[in-house]
């Protein structure tokens, strides 16, 4: 018998050391082993988990992004109006991914290694986020509403560069009221 | 005194030796040299215009661009209003990408060489887009609108995985009718 609890602890850790060796190593050098030493599990602990280091990569986005939706919905989840949720929402999403220690690193020292999984390969992203956010949103077509959402959020990650001014807190909400809320079909605002 | 037509001529016999070098050998093997060669000019002659390999690939993607605005003001130009030339320029949008040789060869061999600029270095190309666009439409805010339309067909791009079906053509016309036309501030609907 599997003790359940257990495997969550190790899984917990394997990412942790995963985690912290991109950080400080990046991509490229990453390795399942150097993941298992740094640990303190046996290679066959972590290698039956994650057998390869792209599921590590995997398994280190994909908890990152529960955490980013977790923080998210603590920011949003009180606000009252979907239209408030919108706005504070493309506000906050900003705020936790330009200060985002690893993706930051990432983007700046080994682009090549981290965009592919952050768009050829991101359609799992996507879905996860997607289905959260189509959860939220009490509109029609809420799937396509939330898919739209995010690949616009997605699209100021990868290109940074704009004609719109959203260095601050204040100019990303006045984009996100004129801009982002009337995506919200307008059964939704509300 | 230059010859600002011969300058022109060599300008286009270098891009189209590169693009065709890309496309039989990718970019990691692009060289400024063997361009020189298929182009039939002199080194030097290549160099003055494109010291690096980087502008070569550069003025590829940009002329790609100008190639890809005119197909597109060709196709939406005759449409008589607003909403009509955003739903078909989105749908010959998806089409003239998706049956984009090079980049479709690019994107499937050497993802990790062509998506940094398509993303993280894509703000110049993001800009010839937007301006081209928003003298097109007659919106306030248009910079931002047109930036919007621009960010997301790049997404689909870059991230083809969706919830929505865009398969065909009347799926894509749909999609845009319901939640890409509504982007237009309501006064640019006409």
């Amino acid at each position: 018998m599997r003790d359940d609890s257990t495997e969550a602890t190790s899984t917990e850790r394997i990412l942790d050391a995963a985690y912290a060796r991109m950080l400080e190593h990046g991509l490229r050098r990453l390795t399942v082993d150097d993941v298992a030493r740094q640990a303190g599990l046996s290679r066959i602990t972590v290698y039956r988990r994650f057998s390869r280091k792209n599921d590590l990569i995997q398994g280190v986005i994909l908890r990152e992004l529960a955490r980013f939706l977790s923080a998210f919905e603590q920011a949003v989840g009180p606000l009252p109006t979907m239209a408030d949720r919108v706005t504070e929402g493309f506000v906050v999403t900003l705020r936790l991914v330009r200060g985002h220690p690893l993706l930051s690193r990432l983007l700046a020292t080994e682009p090549e290694l981290i965009l592919p999984h952050l768009t050829l390969e991101a359609g799992a992203y996507l879905a996860v986020a997607r289905e959260y956010l189509a959860a939220h949103l009490d509109t029609p077509d809420a799937e396509a509403v939330a898919e739209m959402f995010i690949r616009i959020a997605l699209s100021f990650v990868l290109t940074p560069d704009s004609a719109i001014p959203l260095d601050s807190d204040d100019e990303t909400r006045a984009y996100a009221r004129r801009h982002l809320v009337p995506l919200l079909p307008s059964e939704g605002i509300n």
